[in-house]
């Protein structure tokens, strides 16, 4: 037996008691006549204690010469600690050492194994099982561990049931670029790694599995932005015989029992706005609603006058930024700076002063006067002390980077609290988007979103306008969750696949199981997916994913720790039927 | 709204509600003035009624043209039925109908949906969405998922954090052989899928995670046994800071709440057998007690006479077999055919007829008297009316071939008792095993099995004769898992890497990251994984594991219902720097 207890559990009600802990050495302080060390394992620290006096004068040499991260195991007494701790659980108490067994060496850790530790991205990242140790990640895989426990134990108990769907299945290459896997039995032929159990779950509705829900790996071969990973994990569900309303109340009853549970935090109901209005008041259909600075469109009160450069605008937006009349010259020329960068691409911002006694001061006054601005301010909902910050051009563009610039200014204002949590529905989508390069529509969602009754023939007049069975769970600025009513018969479907592109012998090839399946007594289904790397990461109040990963990839998408991808024998190919093409 | 009610919840209680429902129709019977409807869905079926008197003309002749597997709506009241069914749970109401809606039509499904289908295996695996309609089908799959919910729950209870390793890992091929997945962004070099998520495990207990389960698909590129998958399910635990003994306490809790739980089975201790004695007394690492007949061996009685075949054999071994003294000359010499059979391989069969009288009648009375006969009733544990199977040779082979005669009588016998438990440990496994083709030594477990305390030393000496600190769940003659205290220090393993045939570069190349990892304070840890396919099949007391699969592939590792894998188009080769090889 290698413990009788953990580092995280003895009180002053133990004092007396005999225990055995195992652990690693965080932390040695050594006076000479007395040592103490504090020992941690996964549930704490415990302070070991080691005296000429009450232990044995070798043991306190053994003691004195433990290295950091040095596995031990300590026999001993539990006793009253001198000099108390309240930061710690165990603080009241000591380990009066009788017994001390080293149970593995350790070398010097390349980073210190401290919540703020001294180590770079690269180096914890190469040393991940080190990095693991510290408080902040360990944290993170226990949080996310939870999350999966309460939506499992949710969704179970509505009646859901957890089915497995396969990981090797076919490439359908029209979407995201697919991982393929070659086969060995089956000469010249590849298996795919799924982008999402879509058709699977699908098929599990036509099976009569009537709810399913799966926490599953996706994998996606994307140049990789910053934080996505090539493989994460989706909370995959679908149910059958419902329309949008009921997924839209089941999976805001899941939401809302994980905020209760894991963040103690009670929403009544989510607020729903439609695509276009996400667009029109946040230029976003992602929007952070935990702060306002809803868009004003001020075309109607700022194209009279001489301003050509709003008068040759599309569209002429604004946003009242809360008590920031005050910003100084230079501050308000960072911020036009801010938003001409390349990441934003605005050709320059005008902004408008409230001032507190109720003037107004604008880089434009030149050509509005008093009584022009105060409509804006009245349109953008501004108030004494804010200021107004406009842009214009190109509607979908400007509302872009003014979108940007509302949320770096939130930021800037402490407006996006971590501990603050805003959900909202997003509805209505566009069932296509627009490439611009190619000048083709594909899906917005995917190919198996149903577009909303009646609107099928827009399909061919006016397919930009469809609009879709479509929505998003937006948390805090971010899509947490995304799916739609889908399409349930072959017809439809079939129809979705030629306004996609699709060549009926295209279809059939990659999709004919499922239009076949709709043959067969398909009934009305729909579902909906949720990011769990995001979803973990926000209710954890942090930024990136890559925190609430156990061992996640780069951007390049390797792994440095283990050195993957790497190298393969020119024999493994051959078995594979495949040879390298560089 | 589609449903106000499910078909499996009205009760007699509910008679007089109006209620909606949607499913499938499962049977029509039209007896013209009146038609019932069987509808259906995952939760069970209710009668719809529609009659000349009491609904509109209309909707009973709607209803008469009712298909087999349409999904319709019905609207309606609740009224008692005039003939009860007592074998459903709805059988004492039904629904007269007011209102129909077709929500889809159904072509003819290739067979019945019927708990006994007319379909073969073939096209009931390319129409798997339809078969998982049936009973049988969805049953297994919501007791695959009772299953794992219950695993999840009791090792989250116990202080196991769930924690998601990658799919996209490293090959290390001298073991099974891995699916790889070409990495386009880094050229040339390839992913593999993970055989089990072993190595992460063992890093997770150097990150300090302690206790690790992962509920987790496996993949193994092997030619395909029957009732092999290529993807499988794996229950992958890890444990830090524990000896073989706090595993073997762990896991039988687990199992014993699953039996309980799931089966109402209660057990108290598993028993434990070693490796040794399992073989010596079932011929079989993996024996099955639910029933007896143990091998009794018989050199020491049977080699003294003038049997030659007996006197020249390594190994004379013998079973009693309840109540078969009464088998005829027929049907004996059919089980000596059933020996011969090359899949079974015994030159032939010695037996004896343990007569009600206390007399013995054998094929070798020639040689044997009824003193040598009545030893070997003694020895085998042979009962007056039971019948004595011996088999004789090599000593291996022997065994092997007496335990599939064994198994094979139990079968016939009726002692295989589905819904009969009998658990097994089988620990002190041998932690290598001889490779009979080439001569070499293979890790019997995997190279990170620790041998016994003080066994090391034998590796040069006398490598097949050191056992490991591995242990089997062995549960009615099937292995449900196995797992072993691992190595964790960087001497051991890489001592272990050089018998195993492995160069030091070859080590560090594919293991590297895990003997640095032990250098920085790996605390001693062991683990276990358990089969979840043959653990529900067994718990749902099946013996096919593809029957608890939801989408599973055939024995070319083929999914025939999407037709995967498949040919690919040269672009996404070009892509992912590879070209055929065929």
């Amino acid at each position: 037996m290698y413990r009788s207890n953990t580092c995280g559990e003895l009180r002053a009600s133990h004092i007396g008691s005999e225990v055995i802990l195992s652990g690693w050495v965080h932390k040695l302080r050594d006076k000479g006549f007395v040592a103490w060390v504090d020992l941690r394992d996964r549930y704490g620290i415990t302070q070991l204690v080691f005296d000429e006096e009450r232990t044995s004068k070798e043991l306190l040499e053994q003691a004195r010469e433990l290295g950091r991260e040095t596995v031990i195991q300590a026999k001993g007494q539990i006793i009253e600690r001198a000099s108390k701790n309240p930061n710690i659980p165990t603080g009241e108490i000591e380990v009066l050492v009788t017994e001390l067994t080293i149970l593995n060496t350790s070398l010097l850790p390349p980073f210190t194994i401290e919540d703020d530790t001294d180590g770079g991205e690269d180096i914890r990242m190469k040393y991940r099982y080190l990095d693991i140790r510290r408080n902040p990640v360990k944290n993170n895989l226990i949080f996310r561990h939870k999350v999966s426990m309460e939506v499992r134990k949710y969704l179970s108990d509505q009646g859901f049931i957890d089915v497995e769907t396969p990981y090797l299945i076919k490439s359908t290459p029209e979407g995201a670029r697919d991982f393929l896997v070659p086969s060995r039995m089956n000469e010249g032929q590849f298996y795919a790694l799924p982008q999402s159990p879509q058709t699977f779950k699908q098929l599990l509705m036509v099976g009569g599995m009537d709810k399913y829900f799966q926490i599953v790996k996706c994998f996606r071969d994307e140049d990789l932005r910053a934080d996505r990973q090539p493989e994460f994990t989706q909370i995959d569900c679908e149910m059958a015989f419902v329309e949008q309303e009921d997924i839209l109340n089941t999976f805001e009853g899941l939401t809302k029992h994980l905020l209760k549970e894991i963040k103690g935090v009670d929403i009544q109901e989510f607020p729903r706005m439609t695509y276009d209005d996400a667009m029109h008041l946040y230029g976003n259909d992602k929007p952070d609603i935990r702060f306002g600075m809803q868009f004003g469109e001020l075309n109607a009160v700022a194209q009279h006058k001489d301003f050509n450069v709003f008068n040759s605008a599309e569209l002429v937006v604004g946003i009242a930024v809360p008590g920031a009349s005050e910003y100084t010259r230079k501050e308000i020329d960072a911020l036009i700076d801010w938003v001409k960068r390349p990441q934003v691409g605005a050709k320059g911002m005008v902004y408008v002063k409230c001032n507190e006694d109720g003037s107004y001061k604008s880089s434009v006054d030149k050509f509005y006067d008093q009584d022009d601005l105060a409509k804006w301010a009245e349109v953008t909902g501004a108030n004494p002390g804010d200021l107004i910050c406009v842009l214009s051009g190109d509607a979908n563009v400007t509302r872009t980077q003014l979108s940007a610039l509302r949320m770096e200014l939130a930021t800037r204002l402490g407006l996006r609290k971590p501990n603050e949590f805003a959900p909202l529905w997003v509805v209505d989508f566009p069932l296509l988007e627009l490439d611009e390069e190619t000048g083709t529509y594909h899906a917005m969602h995917h190919p198996f979103t149903s577009p909303k009754p009646g609107q099928l023939e827009l399909l061919e007049t006016n397919p930009g306008a469809v609009k879709a069975n479509a929505y998003d769970l937006v948390l805090n600025g971010n899509e947490i969750g995304g799916g739609s009513i889908r399409i349930h018969d072959k017809e439809t479907q079939a129809t979705m696949f030629k306004h996609l592109g699709f060549t009926p012998e295209e279809a059939k090839a990659q999709f004919g199981f499922l239009m076949d399946a709709f043959q067969y007594g398909a009934p009305p289904h729909g579902g909906i997916a949720f990011g769990l790397d995001r979803l973990v990461s926000i209710l954890g109040g942090q930024e990136t994913i890559r925190d609430f990963i156990a061992f996640p990839k780069n951007n390049s998408g390797r792994d440095v720790m283990i050195d993957a991808p790497a190298k393969i024998d020119e024999a493994q190919l051959k078995e594979l039927h495949i040879k390298l093409d560089l």
